[in-house]
């Protein structure tokens, strides 16, 4: 469901008004004889700064402007963009960077300098023409794309689109060269630093071994489950009270945060100020109630950073891929666990009404169903990797030439039919458009997904063997145990590591696909 | 009614996408030969990107955002001040401000440099530690005020309170300097370009002389006139939809604005996208309908501005006495004018069923009544000039020093009881709590308030001259006379000439009070 824009979190931020909660992060700058490393916080201070305007106005742009504000913001934020290069492109900083690298730092000093040096040396291997037109390009196209979507004007959106594309791969030549790695793999780079498309294609291939099967046993299995279908309408009214009831139970911090609506959800604003957004039907609650439980776990994550380092580049989230792990251990190992289901029957009918449907078993069968559909983001936790494995395979050949964007709809169709055993021809507004990761050219992201999903059963394994009874306790309403565990482990470790170590650390093991394997097949074989 | 915040208009901006529909503002840079002047626009239009993210970073304080956010969102708007202060005090803009006076501007380019060099002065005389000590300070202040105002807190106010008038005190100290004007004036000039407290003095003095005497007759008239009071409760939806269907009559363009809710009623945002607030109380339908007839003035002014000249300097609105000037066109002459209100009768009854009190004549009394209260913004046509002088004396003389913040209350006190006959002892929340304006130092705004009023009767006048049977087309719904004035004779001459001569080409003679007492005499005492 959904997901974090890329333009907003870049680089977390200061709050003097409050006192910290995390033992690592303490840094006293005054005591220290650290000239270059200061220098450079406290240009990434600044950073911050801006980065927090954009991400309020990005969170407006796509929850509360009006359209004729767009070209208006498109251009403002265009030049905050060029505001933001040209602040890590500044000549001065190259001496910074080099001088703090010899300077007496400590472990946590020394990893805040790598966060900064991976920031500064993305930002300096861009023109800056290059970064003003991407931005420019991906604001008239994700504008744009909000009514062709409605439309499925796939032809208009094409106009806007390739000049993203071009643009892209521009970006991604540059960063490949200087790197060495294939552009995809640049681009990639920007959300789960580290992974290599080598690494996905093993990661997916293993996947491809298993899935196929496991949606077929699992389809068998359901074809002789019954599940009583909710009967609507749902006022919106009620689906947004009881995902604000929901939202309380899993700790979301109201003073800290809002929920707003925009066509796609997503989790922007800052770490103390989290905004996460849903869409409503009303002959459809279960959208907008895990929407909203997905976008919860990105804002836990955000409203649980080390607060005396929000502006720091090590104060911030770890990666796209640990971002989604923390949505998915929301919406999956939570949201549609039974358990949990148990417990928020109750509200459901209280907001819904009461109905057959909203029986605790029953939900849980709702919530678990494995039916092959369009819409990524209503997909089921089973076919959802088939959807990310076909946007993975699809953007990779693009941005590495092997494709051009008029080949997309062709792909797509062939893709969803091998995949999912669907039809999408002609229908783009299901199809190649549903995302809005691609109109803004946020590509490489997509994987962030699966991984997430992987991650988010790993820690649960963790989870679980520390917590045998957790089933028990989150039926009681009690859920303390995972909190406690994603704050100590994930929340509060914010960009102290770098993902393996990260992953390492909490789990004792590194990324291992096996966990999700085990999750899947207990969860929908019993097994 | 409410008023501009004094952070949003600064610099209107660039919107490539949309075709001018001025005649006077066609300037093609690529034809000409005027380095100087060129680099300047430039500046001037980046300037105008940066003010377009904090014109929404405002807002969405206002409007939107939690309280936990508010102390990352006031260090961000205070770096961005700090970031356009530094664009203005570039040592490279002294050169071309000094270069481009001596190029061969046409005069519309002449006026906008005119405004740009305005800018550039302000900026240029202030050190930057202040123009950030003065942000930070104020959304502190402002956003305490929140809270203590509900609270009846003078004692925690003046805490924040005494720093924003430290500051602005120095502020005023320094434009005071290097002006050759009191400082007082200085600030003053921020809002009202040119205009003095002299002038003030004049004018204020003028109205001393009729209104209290005037407002004695009103009220002797009234108290044998009958006016049947509106029953609620008056849900809020009801009221909201009502005031959108009254914005529509008013030609608010909803593709390019919003209305929300806000403690202190504001126009915000930029042209492209008019940020309206109100708020609502059950029990009173009309604070809220006259606040958002008041705040669509305001918004009309900005969404008539020049498509293809807002991001000039010369392209924004003139001073904040022609925008309440604007305001007060719509909330008096128009919202308040019985014509007006035999059209919106049909309207009231439908969102807010139909009472007695709904019938045209009865909402024509209800809407000018006369009664001393404690609020500025509910005040009645006629005594609201009384709140405005009385602010305007004590921030005067507290701005040049003649009293104390902490003198405020009993200042306050007293001058209510001689102007209003009210007393106001120990109500702060009803006495000096009640204004934004103070809280972030935007002192020197209040005039413009009654300047806005003795200008919209000065326009209303020669209206009337040009269409004799107004009333009776307003009746009829037909708004285009009025509409069709103000924007070419407000509106689309944005900032192209100074005050006094904006007003001399739109009525044919410089500010006249004259206008406005006939304005009162007709309608309150039909003479």
């Amino acid at each position: 469901m959904g997901g974090i824009v890329a333009r907003a979190p870049l680089h977390p931020k200061c709050d003097n008004a409050r006192t910290g909660r995390s033992l690592i992060f303490r840094i006293q700058f005054f005591r220290m004889n650290l000239p270059a490393y200061q220098a450079l916080t406290a240009t990434f201070t600044r950073l911050y700064h801006y980065q927090h305007l954009g991400a309020f106005a990005s969170w407006d742009q796509a929850a509360k402007m009006p359209p004729g504000g767009n070209s208006a913001r498109a251009a403002a934020l265009a030049e905050l963009d060029v505001l933001m290069h040209q602040t890590l492109t500044d000549k001065s900083l190259h001496a910074l960077v080099a001088t703090a690298q010899s300077e007496a730092l400590d472990p946590v000093q020394r990893a805040n300098l790598r966060e900064m040096r991976r920031d500064w040396e993305q930002a300096n291997l861009l023109p800056e023409r290059l970064v003003e037109a991407k931005s420019l390009a991906g604001s008239r196209c994700e504008h744009a794309w909000r009514t062709q979507r409605k439309e499925n004007d796939w032809t208009g959106f094409l106009e806007n689109f390739s000049e993203v594309v071009k643009l892209s791969r521009e970006e991604a030549q540059t960063l490949s060269q200087a790197r060495g790695v294939s552009p995809y793999d640049a681009l990639m780079d920007k959300y789960e630093p580290g992974t290599r498309g080598a690494d996905i294609d093993t990661l997916f291939g293993e996947l491809k071994t298993w899935l196929p099967d496991l949606i077929g046993k699992v389809s068998t299995k359901q074809a002789s489950e019954s599940v009583v279908q909710a009967l609507g309408p749902f006022p919106v009214a009620s689906q947004r009270a009881l995902g604000l009831e929901i939202m309380g139970i899993l700790g979301f911090d109201f003073s800290r945060g809002r929920l707003d609506v925009s066509t796609h959800p997503f989790c922007g604003g800052v770490a103390q100020d989290v905004r996460i957004t849903t869409r409503y039907a009303e002959d459809d609650f279960m959208r907008s109630m895990m929407g909203i439980i997905h976008e919860t776990g990105h804002a836990r994550y955000e409203q649980g950073l080390p607060r005396d380092a929000v502006a720091m580049a090590m104060g911030r989230a770890r990666s796209m891929g640990i971002h989604e792990s923390q949505s998915l251990s929301f919406e999956m190992q939570i949201g549609r666990n039974p358990a949990f289901l148990r417990l928020i029957s109750a509200l459901v009918k209280k907001h819904l009404g009461d109905q057959p449907a909203f029986e605790a078993a029953n939900l849980a069968g709702l919530f678990t169903r494995v039916v092959p559909g369009f819409i990524r983001v209503d997909a089921d936790e089973l076919t959802y990797p088939a959807h990310v494995i076909l946007r993975y395979e699809i953007e990779s050949a693009l941005i590495d030439g092997e494709i051009e964007a008029r080949d997309i709809p062709a792909l797509w169709d062939e893709k969803m039919m091998a995949y999912l055993g669907l039809d999408t021809r002609g229908d783009y507004a299901q199809g190649c458009l549903q995302d809005i990761h691609w109109t803004s050219g946020s590509f490489g992201y997509f994987p962030s997904y699966t991984l997430g999903a992987i991650y988010a059963a790993q820690y649960f394994a963790t989870i679980r063997r520390l917590h045998p009874t957790l089933d028990a306790s989150l039926a009681a309403g009690d859920l303390s145990p995972i909190f406690q565990w994603l704050s100590t482990h994930i929340w509060s470790q914010a960009s102290r590591w770098e993902t393996g170590e990260l992953v390492q650390r909490a789990t004792g093991e590194t990324l291992n696909p096996a966990h999700f394997r085990r999750h899947l097949e207990r969860r929908y074989l019993n097994s």
